[in-house]
């Protein structure tokens, strides 16, 4: 595939992202870099690089991390089969860190991987896990009108100046000032311009990206109001909430899986349609195979409880395949994966058409799997 | 006892707080007002109660809360035995919440229950539930001296101003202002001051009693650097963070109750002299005993971890007690907590003082308590 041709971005502009990856994490008051802490036994980084990469219009995600972090980076990309990545080496600050990854998109070359230089280049936090494509779509097309876009928030606390006797000096009227965040978005021209002229101190000391578009380029970056989810992981308790959110995002999410006849499809169907109202429901009408992409890819996107709706005799070996592929991906099972089977019986005759043989072999079964945090439940309708 | 005659504060002030708990949460995306949420099955605002009430030097806490709210605070203060509480009906806004609650510590009466007008008083929010003495301590020391001071924390975003047209004006510089926290603490006189001049629309619109002081009279506080767990619960993720903290707290605590011969005592002293470098302890020496109000005290300070040195044959009795207590605790017990039975035995012979009809007892004992989620662990140390 050409480098850029992954989907249509919004505008119809060739995008790409720069994730600055290369801080210490002081604040957060460990050893390991806050991006490379792991949330659910999966590194912040790793998170923060799939939402951008599951936006199809994204061509490259350029990861920027420090000399001494690049190998870990590298082991995360294969280990959570991140694709279109590359790792560049970071600065000593974060603007000196976004400059090489940019740098690299403008050289349309990097040890030998082709890059496209984007029209548009979005920059966003490897500690930011939770940004939908929404609001990446909306800073790029701002982007792309204005010349640069940033992500704001309201403020929480109101703002002060201190002086130099550190006493109040005055405090901001908080309903005229707004937290930026990210992600910010940037024709590549312009910033690139603002960072080849940026004075070693703006290098240095400065971490706003607008401020350099606006100060070196002339250009007032359109602000876009963000959802409260944007927030940066700073100190522990933003690494507590953020494996609040992701169990309580997991646990409010089902796929159900229909694998039925024709004539009871409807059936199966009703079945998701009413789900709907209470969760987050991802439907899919196949009959499982270890091999199934779609299959996988919902696992990868974090969607760990199924409903498989079918009316075969041999039920539990439909849910004996999903736990296979539910051990071989690649995600931490340290939340209970929830597995319901259902089983619609359309033999004339009462008698059910699953054997007491049968029962006692899915009993087994879910006792075994629940040791491995895989609760199976078992649900018959006769359906006449 | 006298109202304020509770303990010397720093600098010889007395002291009282004001918790204006009036907010609807809005932020917080859920119908219940977020001081009023739950974490860990105690609602948040008995949390920050509780941390003021702590404070031996503190008189009087005033909680704030809307009328509609003022039956669900009562309750509250009854069921978690808050003891320093007076609940006054909250205005529309912030300020006048905080307002009504100067004036009834100015009145030095409420509801026939006497109050005495502090020297210096506290404001806190009641959604801050982890402020330790240490800061609060700080804060009065300075407002005694400058008339006011405020608890500050670095920003974690870069704040900026946006023009008419929704675009970027300018960008702070980050590291000369800081963001506004609590808690905060004011000379009485000059904060009661600046609120009876204060004009409707800073009541209506205005957030900031720092700003009131100064701007009222031209009192300019005195910043104090704060620790990174004053932060405000406002969304939903910081409810998350609020839980894992104190999990994480409790955890990290462990109270060790040493009840031997006096010849013992050495071997039982040694164990939380050396627990002290891994985990925090609080070690008490006493005879168990289901009314004893320090044990109490532990409890409902949410150490729930025991360690219980005895060289008593009836180990077991001891424990039992213990449990109870645990039980009659008003104490969410959704945490499991750890009771490790230590018995030390100094019969000369070889044969154990326990013999197995104790034994089994224990373990009959364990495997019960672990049902209502208290895992009991025994530990036989021979000594000579």
């Amino acid at each position: 595939m050409e480098p850029g041709s992954r989907g249509a971005a919004p505008g119809g502009v060739s995008v790409s992202a720069v994730l600055p990856a290369g801080g210490s994490g002081e604040r957060l008051g460990g050893a390991t870099p806050k991006q490379f802490c792991a949330v659910q036994g999966r590194p912040l980084v790793s998170y923060a690089v799939r939402a951008m990469e599951r936006i199809s219009w994204i061509s490259d995600v350029i990861v920027v991390v420090s000399p001494e972090n690049i190998e870990t980076m590298k082991t995360i990309i294969e280990k959570y089969g991140h694709k279109k990545v590359t790792v560049v080496e970071g600065g000593i600050t974060r603007h000196r860190s976004i400059f090489n990854g940019l740098k690299v998109l403008a050289e349309n070359e990097f040890s030998s991987h082709l890059l496209q230089k984007p029209e548009v280049v979005i920059i966003h936090d490897a500690v930011r896990p939770f940004v939908e494509e929404d609001i990446v779509s909306k800073v790029v097309m701002a982007a792309k009108e204005h010349g640069a876009a940033g992500a704001i928030r309201p403020l929480v606390s109101t703002v002060i100046a201190s002086a130099a006797d550190g006493c109040l000096d005055h405090s901001l009227e908080r309903a005229r000032y707004r937290a930026s965040e990210m992600p910010q978005a940037f024709l590549f021209d312009i910033i690139y311009e603002a960072y080849q002229q940026c004075t070693d101190c703006d290098l240095d000391y400065g971490t706003e990206c607008l401020h350099l578009a606006l100060k070196y380029c002339k250009t007032n970056a359109k602000l876009v109001e963000g959802t409260a989810d944007l927030w940066k992981v700073t100190y522990k308790r933003d690494l507590y909430a953020a494996e609040s959110i992701i169990k309580d995002n997991l646990s409010q999410q089902v796929c159900v899986i229909i694998s039925v006849k024709e004539t009871l499809a409807q059936v199966g169907f009703l079945l998701p349609e009413s789900l709907k109202s209470q969760i987050k429901v991802e439907a899919i009408s196949i009959s499982l195979s270890k091999n199934d992409s779609h299959l996988q890819n919902i696992i990868s996107g974090q969607c760990y409880n199924f409903v498989c709706v079918n009316d075969k005799g041999c039920a539990i070996q439909e849910i004996q395949e999903l736990v296979d592929v539910l051990e071989k991906s690649n995600i931490p099972l340290l939340y209970p994966v929830v597995l319901i089977l259902v089983h619609l019986d359309i033999s004339e005759n009462n008698s059910f058409s699953i054997g007491m043989e049968d029962l006692t072999t899915i009993k087994k079964f879910a006792r075994e799997t629940k040791k491995k945090n895989i609760l199976v439940y078992g649900l018959l309708i006769q359906y006449k």
